[in-house]
């Protein structure tokens, strides 16, 4: 049986794109990820192709500066604009696409991070999202008055907390709290609008918040975790899901996983959006399409290449880039693992072959072909239900946005797998998910992510 | 002799204005200080008049839920959004005004901020500056998993520590270290990149800053200390101090104090600019101007003004309200002090009439009369150096932000007091203050504020 519905797109923005030499090809725009104009093309792009959403990445501070001969300097991904600074410049912009920013619990606080997306539901008129990650890396503690990052159990606890904070934030003022009689003098009925006295092993946060409900209820929240853990999480909380799957099966496991904890938390399938990663190489031919892969490929800076490698195998910068590895190489490739080895055999790969399949990976399905061939990929997943959707890695920004919408989406909307008009001006209706009804409203309210992590780890 | 120079005007805004019953105005826009719009249109006509910036201030917390008999739901000013996400969606709409935001100290992190505003000063073109606070109240502290706000001493010794780690952010990347040499494959020069590795009491920041030298350099900062220890501070650092002097001979003492600190520092007078708070009422004719005034204090719910009153004088509310004070109230007025005591009696004022003062009153000097008498007063405290210009605390939103820009404006124009046109596209070079020199560039670079405010503690 066919499936019906449309699937939903997102467009993930990082610097120049996702590819690591993205910066070096000749219509690349200046400034790097600091040039706010680039992201406004690209969002502009995404909304002509009627996208849900424009999904900004974050890190917390500049990575591989200790990294040996400079690969780091040869990469444009250490300047990035903080996300939330893009996406309130991009609301007045933008009309009815989504924008959805980054931003890490571990180093935050709750009050800031829910009134700021809140601020931005209102100035887009209800298209805010939160993409919540923890922060991991010690370079990053160390912007923090940390020397280290905090392990993995005590990062999401405090996530978890954090969340049920923020949702608690979310729902301190009535949808028709805000009366604004002037005639009477009263501006909002003080009984609608709740104090939320929290009082966990995290935060102590009183409330209430000092934006009204939002335009959405609440902003969407997005999370990415593949864990035990985050699976549970994600099934009994997030709106949407980004994952790095690169294998239908694989995928089809994942989203069979996490979609079968709903039930559970009483939640139908369809109130959380599952996107995969998905890196398209459109050309009017195969031949267009393989060659604008290539070229970027060509562009991977040799040392910036040897460093991801190295992350893999060890330093092989000594060795000749394009003579075949296993003649070469030999017994220093053993680290690889076996798999690795497998393919530099089959496909008797130089260095240079090698590590461009490192260094431009970012674990997203790569498709390379004509608009028909990368629908056809589409369109196979989201019918076996390996994804409701995806989430547009495009390798250059914004020109690969823009190839993608004058050529995949009109084949997509063709087929009649993705919408050729906005359904709603909110991106919680766009993405058809139920409204947020608020704790006070009478019904269940939003799940306590601290409750669901804390019966998770009873249980396993 | 006559002053050379033009003074410097900025927009400061605040819900729908500075005044208490600003909402209940039959023009107001809608939702309170949640519509975006209203803030679009006043920045438009503060840009339209040539004005340096606009300013938003900002609190963390719902205030006055504990006041008697529902007064704070009588006030629109419980709702706000939050100001960095407000100046960042202005950025892309405006082009040579600059945004200001309020963001506190005591709650943030210094390495979050000072990429926010690098980030908006990138979006803007150099139009970013941030006004430092730091949070004083209680009701703020419950929301940041603490039960009472910490003392001045500390609240101070932390800002200036602050002010020290995101000026040392802003300084990471030197001025040309992006190359983005797209043939050699190097993005920046990793010898210009400086890692800060700031170990303080408050903080331990490493950096660098994952965002490159700003147009400004570093974007400007302002501040609005009236104490010993706030004066020292903005004389050695600050770009810009607003006050509420609301009295010439005070301001221009006010002046003279922060200006006679420079020069210790190394810094010409012309450095900083000194803006004091001005609420203007502006009419073709003084009655008009005063009708506009009069119609807005009559608007002032009495649950609203009898709380403004209540603090300086106890309850009054079981009085009536239109009967001279000096007859019904007797002795239950002398808590309001000598001075208070003096206007009510001198005037004869009713309860009305003097809660109107008081819950009026934002501590700017209010000025009511024609383009050319408020023309008069704010050239005679420029020339008497009371100000180096004005922070605008318009009564109402956008519509004194529009009769300002459209009556005195062209006055002060006329009269050579005022730029006709922006000089450049950057805040700091319109407010004339120097450029931004980093520290590694063989200068002094910008002061320690620890420091200062260490040997001012040591000297008191």
């Amino acid at each position: 049986m066919k499936r019906s519905g449309k699937m939903k797109l997102g467009l993930s923005m990082r610097s120049l794109g996702y590819h690591v030499a993205a910066w070096r090809h000749p219509d690349a725009p200046p400034l790097g990820a600091l040039n706010f104009e680039s992201f406004y093309w690209a969002a502009q792009a995404a909304e002509r192709a009627k996208f849900d959403m424009v999904f900004f990445a974050d890190s917390l501070s500049v990575r591989g500066r200790d990294e040996p001969k400079g690969a780091a300097a040869r990469s444009s991904w250490n300047l990035e604009l903080e996300p939330i600074t893009v996406i309130s410049a991009l609301a007045p912009l933008t009309k009815n696409i989504g924008l959805v920013a980054t931003a890490s619990t571990t180093y935050n606080e709750p009050f800031h991070l829910a009134r700021k997306f809140a601020s931005v539901d209102f100035i887009s008129g209800g298209r805010a999202g939160w993409n919540m990650v923890t922060s991991w890396s010690d370079d990053e503690a160390k912007n923090f008055s940390q020397t280290h990052t905090k392990d993995y159990d005590f990062r999401y606890e405090r996530g978890a907390e954090f969340i049920d904070v923020v949702n608690g934030l979310w729902d301190s003022w009535d949808d028709d709290a805000i009366e604004r009689n002037q005639q009477s003098g009263v501006f909002y009925d003080a009984t609608k609008v709740h104090s939320l006295n929290h009082v966990g092993k995290h935060f102590k946060v009183a409330g209430p918040l000092t934006v009204a409900r939002t335009p959405q209820g609440r902003p969407i929240i997005v999370q990415a975790g593949e864990s035990e853990q985050g699976r549970e999480i994600a099934a009994a909380s997030a709106d949407v899901v980004y994952t790095a799957s690169d294998e239908i099966q694989r995928a089809k496991a994942f989203y069979a996983s996490v979609k079968g904890r709903m039930e559970k938390y009483g939640r139908p399938m369809d109130a959380l959006k599952i996107l995969p990663g998905l890196t398209p190489f459109v050309g009017r031919t195969l031949q267009e399409a393989q060659d604008k892969h290539d070229q970027l490929q060509e562009l991977i800076d040799p040392l910036v290449g040897l460093g991801a490698l190295s992350r893999k195998v060890g330093d092989l910068s000594d060795l000749p880039l394009d003579e075949p590895l296993t003649r070469i190489a030999g017994a220093r490739m053993k680290s690889a693992g076996d798999k690795v080895m497998a393919i530099v055999k089959e496909e008797n790969l130089t260095l240079r072959q090698l590590y461009q399949r490192f260094a431009s990976a970012n674990g997203s399905r790569v498709v390379i072909g004509t608009a028909s061939q990368i629908a056809d990929t589409m369109q196979e997943w989201y019918e076996a239900y390996a994804a409701d959707g995806f989430n547009i890695t495009a390798a250059r920004l914004p020109a690969d946005m823009e190839s993608f919408g004058e050529l995949v989406v009109p084949e997509l909307q063709r087929r009649g797998v993705f919408r050729t008009e906005y359904e709603a001006s909110t991106l919680r209706e766009n993405l058809g998910l139920p409204s947020a009804e608020s704790r006070y409203a009478g019904g269940e309210g939003v799940r306590s992510v601290t409750e669901i992590l804390a019966a998770a780890g009873a249980a396993s």
